[in-house]
């Protein structure tokens, strides 16, 4: 039964990255999905970027997500090294707003894709990878579906209180 | 046996992206993987776009690729309505490089992911469908196994001719 | 009497928008111009907008404000569905300063305009309503050109006070 | 009635602006709304900007839109001598593939708004004005659903000679 | 004797521009340049613009400085009336760092050029200024030789010290 | 007379420049100003620039224009050395649309100004120093005022004929 | 006697990269250094580049140079295995301007630096090499300098005949 | 013996600029490379800037490091007088978050490059700037292998722990 197994490797860049991918980890925990954390840097550990990403098939990965700043290769330099779907959360260091980032994950060349979420979308990089799981995992399936109703739900019961807003934004005048 | 029934929707918000999106359909019937071509526009039949998305998981789609150009809605669109992985192809349009369309495509908020891939990048969008699929269909995984190698093999062969290449750009002086 | 009906839809794309909004909803208060706040999401709520939008007319509203960040797909999905003037104010969120949800909500293809303003313009968005309610309601139409004059005078106030402006720099000096 | 007689002030900057608002023109005949065509720059002639905006409302005008390269200033210009909504028009110049004359455009204070539609929109502009006309004219008002209606149809219809698109492109392989 | 009478004006696009301003009065005083501080808005009080624009030749001024932020069309405005130069401050305001206002500054069409300095630059526009009346004013020209040499012996002075600075750097380790 | 003899020195950082400066070229000499052509690069020849820049007031210069491309420092090396006024014209290279050389030109540090103008702006480069010697020369001063009258009479002209424009933009649809 | 054996790799992503790297190929040449080409890409030959990269200094290179467009990876990945010098040419692809790989080559995190010349600046990349193997060899050094000489002489000479295409363009008028 | 005396020029281009880069002083340091720390204005102090570089081989430095903002010339005009390996470090000043120093430092023309490293990147300049003496400095070379060596074990130790991160977010939640 691979819908059990499959894992999803987050790949951290730095651990300085942690505190932006908090949300991602806590959002694979939250449907069920195992989740490995790794700290590999595309340029001081380059070994065991290539060497993580090509036994992650048969370490039983099934997505993995690669999160890093400036010029972020690291989703890259896992692509290069697997064919599993590999996605990049570009995050947003000191300078440049994460438009480095941003532009050094998804720009990637024909032959060699990365799907790349938001600059700092950690919580978005889980949801796409349990997206992807979910294709063959029915439980997953269902959970995003439920997901998907409540955040429907929650939006909507913003929506129906949302009278009392325009209300209290009159009274501050 | 889903692995054989799986399609990928390709949808187009214009017929006029179908000349940037045709390497994409080539690539996914290289792989033998069944493709649906729609033409849909976010704002010009919203209602399609909601009903396709809605219906694709039950219709037997496994991933939908959409490109589209500048304010590129079309791929949030459709993610609004399914689970199912939803991978943005942002198209250069006539200005601004197609950095409106990346930015309209990659910058999704929380709870809504879209996978995505280069500028133009149909090729890349079609290969990351496949390594969604191909995540419980083993026949696709070893297809882009072969294709990684075929990748390397062609890049190995340019540059054993290299030094070739360095004798024509001297010729050249 | 159509003038004295007309209301200004003003849709958040989630309540912390509200915050940068509350000038528009006051601004539209001040006009005496009928608003009706809505929490709906392009993204978490899809058919939500798309009910507001096609009803908008029928139910009375004259013109449609719409707040995003990031990918702002908000003001599009309304004006895919309606053909009464909608109005975008790209919200400025955590990252890119606000170009993403510019580009995304200006960056209209043919045959769906959205009007844009300034990122985080959310009082010239509701002064834009009301000059397009204005265009056949004399009243609105009278109190722009006073609210123009008061400004100018606001203006022309400070001008007639540079000079001592002028010398407070001096003696901070 | 002033639904009959409310013109749509065009605006161009410079003559060489015509052929990419040639379209705007169009529409708005299309749509039976009359149009006066001027050629006035803020920077050369800025008093016939001040006179023609101050004059609009009284001369029966319903919306102006204004088209300008570079730094953008035609919109603004007009928009600080009239109440009536104006419309910019970012045209796209020889560098900086108009970006400039979007933030020219968009970026207008607080008091003043402009409505801007995409870089070299002039369809949308068009559109636009007739939208806004619409909210007080219930003839065109008509004919923007019907024209909504008919544009839905043309997606529709390329859509359902979708599947011969996709048999040309494997053809072509 | 021209060299001793004339002005240049300082004009703010809001009183909140002041604060950035501060050092370009005091510079120009420091020179012993005449200075008239004025708040006058492109798109509030356009009038008073242009007004004081097409006087101001003749009311003793010798050259202009405009700031302003996000659109900034302050500059172009008084250009567009006058053929003193005048110099452009773009202000950063509170999103795009600036951008805006630097590309509504300079990129003026043909026939009417702005002189535009660095975003925030308020002090090297009034140098500017300073070198432009200096072209006919000798005790200015050499005020300007003087500062600088001054400049240049504060850098040298640094420099002299750098060693220092070398040492309390490595102490810090 | 200063009047007579103030030339204006146009500095070339590389003779494929002179394409795009030659109507700078060309409205000095309408002008009646005297100018001198310099190919001076502040990269290959920096001593020339800086000697160039230092001599330009004692050899009769009154403003100094400067014309480079990609990192254009020409225009501040010229400025490092003078107290004259120096003009930047960015020009627009092979890649980034002339951004480089606008930031370039225009970023300068606190102390030494550069008035920049357009990208490709060398037209209005040589205004604005025939504006900068205007202010002590009132034979140029005229001429301004007259060229300014007859670029708006220019406009005028056209706005007058555009109905005829207007007309031929219809039967071409 | 290093100075003679020492060899610059120039790598290429891509054998497209090529027509933009000729001069690069040439200039390494010009000045007798022996260079070695090779076609390797960061995500379609990852280990080759790994190999490379850690045995470029046992045998017998001095420096590295890079070419590659869009995420471009390739001077980052192979200065992670590598302590030799790294040059990055950043490639202009065909959207984006080469923005992407200026941004993917430069912004290097803490620890791996890559030295990053102009867009498409091959020759640059070449120059910066000889620079650094100059440091220890000074044949090259002595080119250097003489190249430099005469890189001025060039200049001073289309200097010295500037007056001669002063009058061609006063004569094009 | 010429690798134990080459020194490296760290110069600075205001001393504000030496918090930045206190790191950078402090790596070269750490190598026992001798640094010359120098407050030299490419605008401010031009001759200075001119003569150290003109000087900079005969007095025994390697290779030299500019840091500069804004309009970030310094490095420009070190390299335009010396064929030492000139290093610029763009600084992220008050506005446009440091792409105006990226595009003036990097964009150089040819003939004359300079080695660019990230916006802020001391660090990785003085690493640089080793790299660049250790091609004929075997006490260097060894150094970075060793350092290249403990920064791979410093993230192999955080990558180890892990396991114990993942715990820690996940008892956050």
């Amino acid at each position: 039964m691979t819908e059990k197994t499959l894992k999803v490797g987050v790949v951290l860049g730095s651990d300085s990255d942690l505190k932006i991918m908090s949300g991602c980890i806590k959002t694979l925990d939250a449907y069920g999905v195992p989740c490995e954390l790794r700290i590999i840097s595309a340029h001081r550990t380059p070994a065991a970027a290539a060497e993580f990403a090509k036994n992650a098939k048969s370490n039983g990965f099934g997505a993995i997500i690669a999160a890093a700043g400036k010029a972020a290769h690291l989703a890259g330099a896992l692509a290069a090294n697997t064919t599993l779907p590999v996605i990049a959360v570009p995050v947003k260091a000191s300078a440049l707003e994460g438009l480095d980032a941003l532009l050094s994950s998804v720009q990637m060349p024909k032959g060699v894709p990365v799907a790349t979420v938001a600059i700092d979308g950690g919580d978005n990089a889980a949801l796409l990878a349990i997206q992807i799981l979910a294709v063959s995992d029915s439980r997953l399936a269902d959970l995003l579906e439920a997901e998907k109703e409540r955040m429907a739900r929650e939006v909507e019961a913003k929506d129906a209180s949302a009278n009392e807003l325009l209300k209290k934004v009159m009274e501050n005048r």
